[in-house]
């Protein structure tokens, strides 16, 4: 089955590790761990990443899904 | 049984204490009360952080969900 | 009870003072009369505040709600 | 009776001169004439004012809701 | 009849020569000839104003609500 | 029938050449193919223009109706 | 049959390459691959441009439609 609904997308990157760009500039990088149709999304082993160096540890983060700019497998 | 929603991450966040970061690169820390759909969001014996310092304390406070950007276990 | 939905909070703070900050960076503060869901709120006896200090009493003010950071007890 | 919901103000304040405060740091004053739910509003012999002083005279003027901050009575 | 709602406002202006100002700081002029509940407007012989100097002629305009500030009888 | 809801006014302009101006200061001229009640809108044979130049042709081009402030015959 | 609906376009040109700018500035080149009402967009074999030089590889990416100017064929 072809999948062509960009959540299939998401969907398929569930549990792999994807970067997540944020409307602020920041840069998250974790496990997909949960999303929604508002794109609200959860990461698992995530950190913050500035010009591709890790800035800091978070853990778990949920991103608010209007901050989000793109979702790609890292 | 495996939570799969966004909300689940944070319903499991509940009286715990979090960091909540705003649009306006305000961060507020604090025991995770409430939130509903929206996140709008309510911690309770929170303090405004910068730089990892303490600003001020604010006791309760109650976030308007649009205003947040991420929300993660501190 | 425990109350768990944010509104909750809000509604527990009625006819008390409390400090609403605005994304324009304003503050006001003042007794909370009435808000609804889209945190659309009435303040009696308000003032708005610059570094902690009044800058002009405003009497009653209606705040609309998207323009809303926080609200928490003064 | 009290009145506890936010356009429950605005209508106490229809027919009287209120301050209508914009995103972008204009200030209308004028006669409160129509509002609704997004708080479109209209107001009738009404000034533009800056710094407190009458910029300019629009009459009746139609303000969009999602661009106002505040409604305060003069 | 007293009209109360905002859209009667418009409405009674419709046919008449109005002032729309725009949240990029244009200012349009023209005939009102059509609105709806997002204010979605179009006017015709319309030109663009800065300052209150024609600095185009655009005949008819379809201006998308979201953007408009304030409408006001020229 | 005199058309008085706006999209009516973008209906009349169906297969004639608009220009459509953005909220980032970009503008398109091209004939006007489809639009829907978000505004989104299509363009055949569309170049995008900066005062008045043509800078670049982009053949058809989809643009997200929230990103568009006008839509006038050319 | 002549499509008149902006989806329309866009369903026209799924599996095809095509360029989509986003309102940072951004803009990815790839190619379609799914797309919804909020036009939220899914492309692969993608790559991010800056003055019509790729400036990085990111294979397949998720882009939040809200964050979307417009989309044109390559």
């Amino acid at each position: 089955m072809e999948s062509d609904r960009p959540l299939d997308a998401l969907n398929a990157a569930r549990g792999k590790r994807v970067i997540v760009e944020l409307k602020n500039g920041k840069q998250f990088v974790g496990k997909l761990k949960a999303f929604d149709i508002h794109i609200n999304t959860v990461l698992d082993e995530a950190e913050e990443r500035e010009n591709n160096e890790v800035k800091r540890k978070v853990g778990k983060v949920f991103l608010r899904g209007d901050t989000i700019i793109l979702i790609s497998p890292e």
